[in-house]
């Protein structure tokens, strides 16, 4: 395993253009996500305009949240982009096991070769085949029980598959990871895990899928922890004061402190 | 009147799905105000999978703020999934007064019955087809002016109608409250009266519609009066600061401290 | 030049009804900081009332982040609207040059006569028909590369023509003014230059443009500094604190002070 904090400087090195086409929720707190860790958003999803804009990025996010048809084709011919240029595309499968449409959508996608799939147990349970419980952004599975699943799930596609959870998992269907990096607070703040999407599209220009993966998850979650200290240290312990704390340490976590506070394990 | 802590307390044993139809500027607000009480949010709106999922949801929340003809035609037809399905849902009829388009919506929507209706005074004087003076989402009527609107309303359409002010007023036509709970910070952030009806479907799930929606508007009162205090008691006075706060009080905010806090009175 | 106190006072005085026409990831922050500044901000967008509604509007601010072709033709006839009523209007031409489709609805945009357009460097220098660097909502440009672009854009549509960066430029193609109010970490928080395009807007109802324009953007640079210096104060530099910061500066932020802190100098 390299070292995420080379992974976390060279990312600030390249501050990449990330393409993401995401959710209405998630749209505000997902560029102030990747700004505070120093990359640069862009959202675009106009068919008369998605293709060409993806040209110029370095790096797509994808996600289903609020889907409709117009936003699916766009995703596709984003996607697309990114294949034939050969840059890292995100997919985040939100809710994939609620409806049949997002079944559809989340199938064509991943036809188009994702670099890297990130959903929480029951989503990756669903976009496995596997019937999952999940009902609505929640998980309902816990990690564990989606490990043989993401695994075949990335010998399949050949994707780098990673399962947010308290402890995650990211394997490439070889060779697997658990980060324990994280804090309870994060699920409480919505659309936290789509913007971890976007932050491993950032860390995906330039450098290997598993390794880069690994390291935003553990950058993210330790930025997780240390605002949940600061915030505590303040005398708050809820979600409103959490989420500028977690902005903020996203932007000041610095590589030699990822370097000391990522807890990685090969699994 | 029952207790408003044994609400609280209900809800959050619950933990309710509520399926959220509404504007694009206060989904993330509304995600997170869900999130901080206790409930479980999840926003979905495309024709091709509304119905499916209302179908899984325990509540349903409609809001018309930035309304167009294909997000009309979802909560359409979510509504009427809740109503075969006798579950509750709410209707926030933001600006309905400002184009005759609002108005066509809000008959359509009102024809499905919803469980509570909740607005500003001008909103709900426009509903019930009194000409009101109402500019986008701020009332320019005081919540008096609409007490007899409120309960023409409610008796016409079998719903509980909630006016937000100062002093709140909530009917079902027959009985009346007023709750004094609130603070004068509440309507300078954008989005947290249409996130209020989120909280008020969550407080819906399997608790009598009046009682549980004086209990919400309680609940919700009093989180802004705790966040007002504890900004001050930082040295910060304006809306940035109150947003957090105000989150982090509807996470800690206690049945007991409801009990204590709550000021409802019958009218 | 007037003084900028005057101008907020004016502003608060009036607290006009702003329509504004923008991007998803702006939406909720721009509600925010209206409402913080002491307008009232509105979001109306569908064809079957976005002109309706327009009518009832002080001012309107149009940004075209986000774009699709429906979203552009209610900007247009929108636009329409305030041209007709000699109403004031703001245009934010975010990502000009980065697709052919932004530029075509730009063309039709300037065309209606905006009363200011704001946006950074490169962004300028696109719309002026200079090929510019710009990738996404960054300037890849340094202001002083666009001021002769600035002035040749205000001489050719009548607009007061504004240029955003650590030290802005304002012209109206005769007289300029340079502000350098501001503060680094403002870039670092999304949407927040969108949103200036809001206040711009309110400070122009009743007021003439090339005063009410510079007014603002003191204003805004000078609440950014507030709220720098308070984070500092609280032991935190990062873009998380700095938002409610922010808002909050906005809302407190007196005409006096803004007497005081105000760097505005003839160009």
């Amino acid at each position: 395993m390299e070292k995420p904090a080379d992974h976390l400087h060279q990312m600030r090195a390249t501050a990449p253009l990330v393409h993401c086409i995401t959710n209405y929720v998630a749209m505000n707190i997902m560029a102030n996500v990747l700004l505070a860790a120093g990359a640069s958003p862009a959202m675009v999803h106009a068919r008369e305009e998605v293709a060409e804009f993806a040209g110029l990025a370095q790096a797509l996010s994808v996600n289903i949240g609020t889907l409709d048809p117009a936003w699916a084709a766009a995703m596709e011919a984003a996607a697309r982009v990114m294949a034939t240029h050969q840059r890292p595309w995100v997919l985040d499968p939100v809710g994939v096991g609620a409806t049949a449409f997002r079944q559809t959508v989340c199938a064509r996608l991943l036809a188009l070769g994702p670099t890297v799939i990130r959903g929480n147990a029951s989503e990756i349970l669903a976009l496995a085949g596997i019937g999952a419980k999940g009902r609505g952004a929640d998980s309902a599975d816990p990690v564990e029980a989606a490990e043989a699943a993401a695994r075949d799930l990335a010998q399949r596609t050949g994707a780098v598959v990673a399962v947010s959870g308290p402890v995650d998992y990211v394997t490439d269907g070889a060779t697997a990871y658990r980060i324990s990096n994280g804090h309870a607070l994060m699920p409480r703040v919505t659309a936290l895990g789509c913007s971890l999407n976007g932050v491993i599209a950032a860390f995906l220009v330039g450098q290997p899928a598993l390794p880069a993966t690994v390291a935003a998850m553990a950058y993210y979650g330790l930025a997780g922890e240390i605002a949940a200290q600061s915030t505590t240290g303040q005398g708050t312990t809820g979600p409103g004061a959490f989420q500028p704390a977690f902005l903020d340490a996203l932007h000041s976590l610095s590589p030699a402190e990822l370097a000391q506070g990522a807890r990685i394990t090969r699994a």
